[in-house]
């Protein structure tokens, strides 16, 4: 079905059901000139946005709605999660091309919805305009969180262990697969495909760190580790130290390098997109930390490195020699 | 300037300054992976967000930066007045395309300080990346009232006034003239080009309205009234009689329709992206409110009718004679 078919009043009819999922504070959603909800008494407000664009961020004829929709929400709820924070209500922003079918924003509505209902987030509204070319999606998510839990990239001290909640460099590998049309008969590829295209935020594990006490400071992979860490570093004005045989590298990871001769240490440090949050926590409530997470999450967490009171970052590999790492993660703009 | 010269971080460092006007409830601003801050105690939150596309809204080689930066955020102001409530932070998300400047963006970034620094709204952060065309610019409004001041859509009420805080038709005027690139000596005329490319958010007179009692219901006027005064009627389930010698028409633009030979009040009533707010107000809080409004404003509000329990909004000329109106305002995808 064609856009002009049913117009921009009948493509938010479309897209406006199943859109509440929390809303005992919601006091009005779509449909007014704002939308209106009462904060969580005694927490303060979060808010992020992060833009896609077609052929910048993604191809149009290479993905699915559901997937598109699904990861536009989900690198946001992704950043309220390394904030440790809570994510309430999203708001979706569209420029849809004449030649963008109904079907193709339906499916990405999908997307959307089928995440904010995970993680009990409304969609409280947003706009639908036309585009000359490119499909634009702008995803604002507002959270909510007792404001002596939220944790900053800046808070990071000399002597923290660095902590990751998850495997890296797997979205990479399945990036690499996608962009290159490779077929990917084993689970263990179509695994990293998945770690590229619907990645799981973070959220639970965020608000838990946020609460534990000792977690000083927390970003999430999106540009690379040697990126979102130098943030932290950079922000908190300290160093770092990580070590190349202490890489959460899955065994997908491992089979696909092996596969094509590749190094998975480097994919660790310079892959980005796997939304799993980094974290730096007090040495002497890592190991209670530690149990308590692998508890209740049942999976572990992976020690990396420390921060130190040198201003570089440094991988150290097994047999003792050291290179310095300097941020190669996504820039806009820069030639490279 | 070329952006490839600079990089994200290096134009992010550059737009970062002068964001903050209002601060003592910010905890966090631009720089980590969400902004932080606390709700005014006893208000509830409002969001409106707002998309705007080269080709689509705007045309680069037409317009300026500032301009275009200074509209971007007021649309959004402007719905954040509709609702009676003050404006507090504001989010801005852009892709642009390899062509533009850093100069264009900068001068876009000053329209938004501009206009932000005049309602002391803080600009708190966004998202900025590349794009392979077109430049958008998604703006997001995050604003506060107490929950009972807030004036919403569907609240008209049969034998409600209808007023308009502002003239009808001028940017539309002043649109005509800019996009047929028709020189403009005077003052005049001038002014309506000024009405369509910076026009004021009236979010004092909002405020007023939502705290003054009796208003039931309000909207701005971004699609036009009919369109909008159509929002109004259907979403409260009643009807409208407005009157075409009550239309508030500016002497600029009789000046303008004069010279062009064009009616008045169809460019009242069928254009749009005037941003004055259209409210209904119980007739008994009527006179006062008007007499209050206009001491303190030193404007006048504008009665143009009158709600109805019919389903019709319908114009009357003094002749007698009447004439049903349909929305014609803009909905992007429809063709016409």
């Amino acid at each position: 079905m064609k856009l002009q078919e049913i117009g921009e009043f009948g493509l938010i009819d479309k897209l406006s059901e199943g859109c509440l999922h929390k809303e005992n504070h919601v006091i009005r959603a779509i449909g007014d000139d704002a939308a209106v909800f009462i904060q969580s008494a005694g927490e303060v407000v979060l808010v992020t946005t992060d833009m896609l664009v077609e052929r910048v961020h993604f191809l149009r004829n290479a993905t699915t709605g559901f997937n598109l929709g699904y990861k536009a929400l989900a690198v946001n709820l992704s950043d309220i999660a390394a904030m440790g924070a809570s994510a309430r209500e999203a708001f979706v922003s569209i420029a849809i091309p004449e030649d963008c079918s109904v079907e193709f924003i339906e499916d990405m509505y999908k997307g959307i919805k089928y995440l904010a209902a995970s993680f009990q987030v409304n969609l409280l509204g947003g706009d639908t305009t036309a585009s000359p070319k490119d499909l634009v999606i702008n995803v604002v998510v507002v959270g909510s969180a007792p404001q002596e839990e939220i944790l900053y990239r800046d808070g990071a001290k000399n002597k923290d262990l660095i902590y990751c909640t998850g495997y890296l460099g797997d979205s990479r590998a399945g990036c690499h697969l996608i962009v290159n049309g490779i077929k990917t008969e084993s689970d263990g590829l179509k695994a990293l495909k998945n770690a590229h295209l619907i990645p799981r935020p973070m959220l639970m594990e965020g608000k838990f760190l946020g609460g534990f006490g000792g977690v000083h400071a927390a970003i999430d992979i999106s540009d690379g580790l040697s990126s979102d860490l130098g943030h932290i570093l950079k922000q908190s004005r300290v160093g770092a130290k990580i070590y190349a045989e202490k890489m959460p590298i899955s065994e997908n990871l491992k089979i696909f390098c092996k596969q094509f001769n590749l190094d998975p240490v480097k994919y660790a440090v310079d892959g980005g997109e796997d939304y799993v949050l980094l974290f730096t926590v007090s040495p002497d409530r890592a190991q209670k930390l530690y149990k308590k997470y692998h508890e209740i999450f049942e999976f572990p967490l992976f020690e990396i490195g420390e921060i130190n009171d040198s201003d570089q970052l440094v991988l150290e590999f097994p047999n003792g020699k050291t290179e310095q790492i300097l941020p190669t993660g996504w820039n806009h703009f820069k030639k490279t």
